[in-house]
């Protein structure tokens, strides 16, 4: 439980050299089962740690909770059904405290089914099951502010230096600036998730005021797990998608994308961030 | 259908600068169902375009189906259920040559819920639905073909270089050097799905001889497909993840990650890479 890198021996090839034998450090993925009330909801590869913040964020993320006082509590399964064996703490039983919500509820409550499925309506669903209103969030900050966030999420990401095979999701104070917590995973949303269920289990939601910042891409996922948490502004350094952009707009959430060095695209709510930093006057 | 980027305006906004109104290129990002015999079995956000070689692709990764004959056809969604509305042919229906084969039955079939669940038990998993057997594959190449491969990918990514949003997979010849086929998505998955299915539909399967390269990190899962696919090696240009390894391992699959400049990290089956190529002695 918890291991987030393990050590492998490889064969470095250098072409016109003799092979090397090394070791290497590896970013350890494992499977979760995400179990409600004791029915299997969800199996992701995830990286190990953080397992109880990844089921809530996952959790929030899906319209199932808003507030902690509605998540009891998570515990790893084990006993007799692992068959003798280590438990191998792969998967994790949530129990709400709406004893109505199984996972098969859950299930049906979340697919869609009609075949006129498309972008439109996933950012319709979103719409529906959100709790929490970025759109009306008043908050705003320096653009030189947020070309920092970049900076610090990459020297907190302690797995990433090791492994080279992680991405990481970090949630910022605007006020302050302060990181308030970071996360590290294999999977982009699990990382996201696990911030989130972070802000659940320490009663933080909604996170009005606050800067999400992944390590990669803005997808329609990540957008849709901001915007369930109530993050106003969502910072990447790499490409949105276009439903990101689409989803964005319609929740009023700030999108920024290609956030490197001094400069970043903003995609939509350009208005949060100014350019004119008060500390840059003469 | 096949929209694969879309225009957006957006603000570029630089530290101390005025902000700019600019128009964007982005990678299209949409919903797809893919249904079988009329039922719903999955949804995966992907890049609109080669739909059916994603689902032929998607359906060779769970071990539903292995020879093109076992593949009847797939047909985009339309007429009454879509509401009136323009068809998104965000829905594919598939059928199957063996009608017993249901959207129900391939998901319980390929449904895990020990309570052991472990990265083992994936592996497993894998070993036990898989047709074609990597681990005799006689396949050598020198590692200077290898390391010309991720710039002929660059080289082809036509969406990347609008978008920088898109990953890609390619499929190679290892004896030629040939690139067969290359495919881009928003995510990493689908485009080693419609990979794969393009081999199905061209009655290519097993893979034999024949190098995945793909653009970013090696997963479990791109493991998984290439192994279901029948390919001998799988090459990163980034790190791969523990399980990445393990399963790679144990389905006699060379995976190489790191692949840069004229160096690679080889992980398992290394003796399939000559470092000393033929045309580089004096």
């Amino acid at each position: 439980m918890g291991r987030i890198t393990t050590r492998r021996a490889l064969t470095k090839i250098t072409v016109g050299r003799e092979p090397q034998r090394r070791i290497d450090t590896l970013a350890v993925e494992e499977p979760l089962e995400i179990r409600v009330g004791g029915t299997a909801l969800v199996i992701t590869m995830r990286t190990p740690g953080h397992d109880v913040e990844l089921a809530a964020g996952f959790l929030v993320s899906e319209g199932v909770v808003s507030r902690t006082e509605q998540f009891r509590s998570a515990i790893h399964c084990g006993g007799p059904g692992t068959g003798g064996g280590e438990n191998q703490y792969n998967v994790l039983d949530v129990a709400l405290v709406d004893a109505s919500l199984s996972a098969t509820t859950i299930r049906n409550f979340y697919t869609t089914s009609s075949c006129g499925l498309c972008g439109k309506a996933s950012i319709d669903a979103i719409d529906t099951v959100s709790t929490f209103d970025v759109a009306s969030d008043p908050i705003s900050l320096a653009a030189q502010r947020l070309t920092t966030f970049p900076t610090v999420l990459r020297e907190h990401q302690s797995v990433f230096d090791k492994t080279g095979g992680l991405h990481a999701a970090a949630l910022f104070d605007a006020a302050s600036g302060e990181l308030l917590v970071l996360r590290e995973d294999v999977g982009r949303h699990n990382a996201v998730d696990k911030v989130v269920g972070w802000a659940l289990l320490h009663d933080r939601l909604p996170l009005s005021g606050t800067v999400l910042q992944v390590s990669g891409r803005a997808s329609f996922e990540l957008v849709q797990k901001a915007v369930m948490a109530g993050i106003p502004i969502l910072a990447a350094v790499s490409a949105p998608s276009s439903l990101a952009v689409e989803l964005a707009d319609a929740a009023g959430l700030t999108l920024v994308g290609f956030l490197r060095g001094e400069s970043m695209n903003v995609y939509t709510r350009p208005e949060r961030i100014a350019a004119q930093s008060l500390l840059q006057q003469p």
